[in-house]
């Protein structure tokens, strides 16, 4: 296949999934083949999409493209030299990444659940048919977040990767924090505007940034493990009176996901890997990433802090994504050859299970609200349940409700402590009879 | 030498410069060697370094590496492939690389004055030797910004690249801001503290700046331009009253590089470019970035604002950029070639002087302080000047000094309005009588 592509003139694209990240990749591609081509020297063509919906009116010049439902035509066309695969979800999605691939085809995909879960197999197959996988879209949207952590910092022992990887929940989170209002209400809206899918819980009970935080830790650390291995909790428990609180106490609430590599002296790695509600100081870079924007911060051993912003999701930001990683590719095809640099930024065999580092042992800061019925010594039940522990408190606000009996937030501060003690501690909290709801606890980030 | 190499179980590096970033470099080569092979396959392998001073104890184990004066020793030793030049200045750095390139050898350098000025002469040479020039660390120390640039935002028309590219004066700026100290006395405790050069002038007036933005703007746009096009003003003029007022209105202020590209519906493009001190809004992403940290937003047609910061000098974070650099062309010399990518992003035939945009032409608000006899009729001859020009003005405030005849500020918000009228307008009120010192404009940027 190489040999008659380097005959051709232009590198033939075929694009599976017209919707909306596929039709941002039309686009690009025909607006913005003046500069493509100025940069590669010679044009990227989009040569046929396949999609079931063949009636929607998408909007976009299909001039010379061929459009119809035979995936299995694109993927076999001998004028397709990369496939773009942009259907999402698992099984359907990987026949036809694999079916590319041993059809000596390059694939381009955005799908971060498949590669999280499937990865490890596709980038075999790939390796083995001499051909690439191409994921920039899978995490951050437009922002090139995985070319840096492989390329730009390959020289550096990373420390942490962090940051928001969810556009939806940050959206969700800082209408919250504007507006004062429920998490139910702006979640409403956010599906209104299309900020949120119809069942919105691959967003907000944090799933999505898991899957890229397990890419992400991958590249990072070589750890390979999935997304079920990370702790995750998402934002839906949160209430107007967190987001008034925690800008009292100097605070942001955010979505992380968090991933950071401790080594002992003897060089041995665990792996911290966690996606939670955190409170992050509001004076920090994350801490001004609003709406559906996404952030990553990256520490190495070298170059220290670093951060990486810009829009995590939509159309044409995720489809300038895809589009880098075919520009990528076509270099590599007109050169005879298929990139050099190892899919997960570690060569395949040092690419392994690392030990996890358990939640239980993590120490920090935290912010607790409480649910308790407003009478008197429910404070003191409270505090001692956490003094049992060896919690110390930082700082206490009790909101009466004004009608005694009623149930009113009761909101700790912790000085530095074990996640273990705090997860005992709110067990027999929990347990008391004056509590009548679970309590919730934010985690607190210092360091950012 | 190709074949050789790739006979080799390493790449072989020869380091020309063993001052601050060549200690760096050294170090990450020994301390990061773990993970270096780990993401390549292969060892890079510090054969030798050459610099004129053998006694200084860099506090770097050298086992295995010679060390002498030698520096054309080194260019011609079969056993490095890669020469990096960390000498810096013009005439001498120059001739290394270029005698580097016509040995066959690939270039690693950090040298944005060399590049911003012999950089076309250089990339041809290294084209026709079929080497490749690389260079990530010119601008913003460790960032991956050049990177980004090139590869992750390949697929945009690039609408503006600006920010924060001189470290030096991004803590002089965070300094006066934080103390309310005058310049002369932070720049002293810069140059204590190692953070700003004996010299100043290349940091502080904005020459360093404009050398990172005339490759920022040459990659962004392909357009060729050298530092001395681009309007350049330092940071001396101001004064902690200015941060003062900076603070009142919403803003702070930072020493910017900005380019942006103008496009006409013709496809006609004209490149504005300038370093001065700027007003950011105070909750804007580039408002945060403080010390000698830096940071780049880039906007893109697809992919909307986007944004990189970290450490833009220093030993380990500038390592962690010609590192990365090394592993890049070292990959290529594995594979038997040089790098696919053009170094400035666009082909060389695409490459070409544009048309600039005049400082004339620009339209925005603008921070003006004038310096007056503190007496009655001062403002209104002030503020008539301004009105002849056409200037509407949103904000006066006027420091008394309690004494009447000193000088005092006069401080004015201008509404939007045009470079060519403000420049009238001060010229006309630098020729009062009661003005007695030149007045000092501080340009507004919103869209941040």
């Amino acid at each position: 296949m190489v040999e008659k592509v380097a005959d051709r003139s232009s590198v033939g694209v075929g694009l599976i999934g017209f919707g909306t990240i596929g039709t941002g990749v039309a686009k690009v591609l025909r607006q913005n083949a003046d500069v493509i081509e100025q940069r590669l020297g010679f044009p990227l063509r989009l040569v046929r999409i396949a999609d079931l919906d063949l009636e929607t009116d998408r909007r976009v010049d299909l001039t010379d493209i061929r459009f119809d439902a035979d995936s299995a035509g694109l993927i076999a066309d001998p004028e397709v030299d990369i496939v773009i695969e942009l259907i999402g979800g698992y099984d359907v999605a990987k026949r036809m990444i694999l079916d590319s691939i041993d059809a000596g085809k390059h694939v381009v995909t955005a799908n971060k659940a498949l590669l999280a879960l499937h990865g490890r197999e596709i980038f075999a197959s790939a390796a083995k048919a001499g051909v690439d996988v191409a994921f920039e879209a899978a995490v951050g949207g437009g922002i090139p977040i995985l070319r840096s952590l492989r390329e730009g910092l390959a020289a550096n022992h990373i420390e942490s990767v962090l940051g928001i990887l969810n556009g939806t929940t940050n959206y969700v989170l800082t209408e919250m924090e504007r507006t004062g209002e429920a998490f139910e209400v702006v979640l409403k809206r956010a599906q209104d505007l299309g900020y949120a899918e119809a069942d919105p819980s691959f967003d907000v009970d944090g799933i999505d940034a898991a899957h890229k935080l397990a890419l992400l830790a991958a590249m990072a650390f070589g750890a390979e493990l999935t997304h079920e291995q990370i702790p995750t909790e998402g934002i839906r428990a949160l209430t107007p009176v967190d987001f008034e609180l925690a800008a009292e106490f100097g605070y942001r609430i955010k979505l992380l996901g968090i991933a950071k590599c401790h080594r002992d002296v003897a060089g041995n790695e665990r792996i911290e890997v966690r996606v939670h509600p955190t409170m992050v100081p509001a004076g920090s870079m994350l801490a001004g990433v609003d709406a559906a924007m996404n952030a990553v911060e990256v520490i190495g051993d070298a170059v220290g802090p670093t951060l990486y912003y810009g829009a995590g999701a939509g159309e044409l930001p995720t489809a300038s994504a895809v589009v880098a990683d075919l520009m990528e590719i076509a270099r590599e095809i007109r050169r005879g050859g298929s990139g050099p640099v190892a899919p997960l930024s570690y060569m395949p065999d040092h690419l392994v299970p690392k030990p996890l580092f358990p939640m239980s042992e993590l120490r920090g800061r935290a912010y607790l609200r409480f649910t308790a019925v407003d009478r008197p010594g429910v404070l003191s039940h409270i505090t001692g349940a956490l003094g049992e522990q060896g919690i110390g408190i930082e700082s206490v606000v009790q909101k009466g409700s004004g009608t005694a009996g009623d149930s009113v937030p009761v909101i700790l501060l912790t000085h530095p402590t074990s996640e273990s003690a705090l997860q005992a501690a709110l067990e027999s909290v929990d347990r008391l009879d004056d509590v009548t709801a679970p309590t919730v606890m934010v985690r607190i980030e210092e360091e950012l």
